[in-house]
């Protein structure tokens, strides 16, 4: 099923708009973070709507880093983990673009990336507007339990990002391409630990490393970086072990978004970061630098996303899990 | 903003799978209804597992409807009302295709149905399976109140479907052709009345009914009906009185699924049904056959959602609805 894994010829990135937490901004990347909040409500009443303000100020800063206005947006695509994507879709009913609600989990992101670029490459827009948020507070209520009650987390469990991304796609030649994707399968190894979430989408992302590279006759070589978002520590030991049966030796070669936000030495966030805007804020911060400065050509992003509710956790089911990838190289041609 | 409304060239209607529950059964559209479910559990111990075991039902009709074998579909998008669309997840996991999720609430199918063109017309894949599912029980008790709480309802309250819905779409010529869509904006008229969500909903119907014959320089004649789902008596009144206003004359051309779908003065449904199965389940059952008959040649489906959560709702934030378009035609070369 070839299909699952598409090669895309005239789209590229025009515009990153990126806004942190606290906790992001103290932590190892916080030279890439320009814009961020010290309060975690952002002068709204709720984290919910400290949320929607995060998604539409992402949106706000990739517009003014990008020569569009926002009237001249052709598809906006967003989706975050908030029930019924709440935050998504509120933080753009002020903007008059047309809209499409995604969901994949901490995989959102990349899965509007996609979107985005079928839009673009098959000449139906000439760009595209990909945005999510996160928000610490939201999740931990929403999944777990209130911060406030205090319970003690388990070393797997990861931290939910505090932000919000947006980025536009275009059709116009520019430094960053975006070269081929891969649409994910649901696998489901029948874990049920929700505080272990980089366990189980160890396998998604095996999946979809192991399609992408096979489907379009890749080669490990090709890449300087195979960068999952968002794993753990524990989730990346078993992506790492599971590849090297497969034949792909990884150790060099491989990060987890989730890793590198945050200084798991003296930052409380014990197994790392997560959510739908860990991934996309490491990937077009930390690693689009290098990228900008030559010292790195081509990037391989799988993003993994735990499809579970609370409820499903409730009712003692096992937690469906997806990975969907997106490869970015440098347009040495511009 | 024409890209918003695309035409499409090479999709077609390949097979249809439709289950449903008892009051589904019991209404006026019963006689198309072959599967059917007496028992709402489903044979399962939980509401959310019978709407799971609705939407995998619904996929293996549609799969045994056409000539397909599970492992030949290219791409599969869903998305239902479930938190994080668990329902629509958790139903492919026996699956091995690629997953699309997507949100517009009671709206999703449609937004699904595009998509898979925009696959198929693009030639990226020959196939797209569009599913989705909804449960009485399940949408009762995670927006509102448990049913068993016996909480009375409002007569502006809609019904949701219990059910499954699964199509398959495909390149190869049949009967019944996509010809074109629209993918609507966000639009939130300040509405905060969860009870009466066909209200809100007609704004966004208006705003994406007109984009779709004003993108597409078409003309209201061309359509048999204009099919909206689900704006109840109260959104329906509102829809046909504001197309008046821009020019369109709807009385005769309208429809609404969620008073087609049961008998309002004998069921006890309130102002009739809604749900994401309920604008596909009537359109593919009642209006399909009218095609299938020679009755109707063109009709165009306006799927509407509000997307408010039950958070956005306890937080008193208003509710932000969509509409998403797709036209269907009789293709008389078959």
């Amino acid at each position: 099923m070839n299909s699952q894994s598409v090669f895309v010829q005239h789209v590229y990135l025009d515009a990153v708009g990126i806004i942190v937490g606290k906790l992001e901004k103290d932590g190892p990347l916080r030279r890439y973070f320009k814009n961020y909040i010290e309060d975690s409500y952002f002068g709204e009443s709720t984290f919910e709507l400290a949320q929607k303000k995060l998604s539409y100020q992402a949106i706000q800063i990739a517009l003014r880093q990008s020569k569009y206005e926002s009237e001249d947006i052709e598809i906006a695509i967003g989706g975050d983990l908030s029930n019924q994507i709440h935050a998504s879709t509120s933080s753009v009913e002020k903007y008059s673009f047309p809209y499409i609600g995604v969901y994949a989990a901490c995989a959102s992101f990349v899965l509007s990336m996609i979107l985005g670029s079928i839009y673009i490459d098959k000449q139906i827009t000439v760009n595209a507007l990909c945005f999510t948020s996160s928000h610490l507070g939201v999740s931990e209520k929403q999944f777990r339990y209130p911060n406030e009650y205090g319970i003690q987390k388990c070393d797997t469990n990861t931290t939910t990002l505090t932000g919000g991304v947006a980025l536009i796609l275009t059709k116009n030649r520019n430094k960053i391409k975006i070269n081929s994707f891969t649409v994910g399968k649901v696998v489901d190894v029948l874990s049920k630990n929700v505080n272990d979430m980089g366990t189980c989408m160890a396998y998604a992302a095996l999946d979809t490393f192991k399609t992408h590279l096979t489907n379009l006759n890749k080669n490990l070589d090709e890449y300087d970086q195979i960068i999952t978002g968002d794993l753990s520590l524990y989730g990346s030991k078993i992506f790492i072990e599971e590849a090297k049966k497969m034949g792909y030796f990884l150790e060099q070669k491989h990060s987890d978004c989730g890793s590198l936000i945050y200084d798991i030495t003296t930052q409380d966030v014990n197994a790392g970061g997560s959510g739908p805007t860990c991934c996309p804020v490491v990937t077009f911060s930390y690693f689009l630098d290098k990228m900008l400065k030559g010292e790195m050509k081509r990037i391989l992003v799988i993003a993994t996303g735990a499809l579970h509710s609370q409820i499903s956790y409730q009712q003692k089911q096992s937690i469906p899990c997806i990975a969907h990838a997106i490869e970015l190289e440098v347009n040495y041609a511009y």
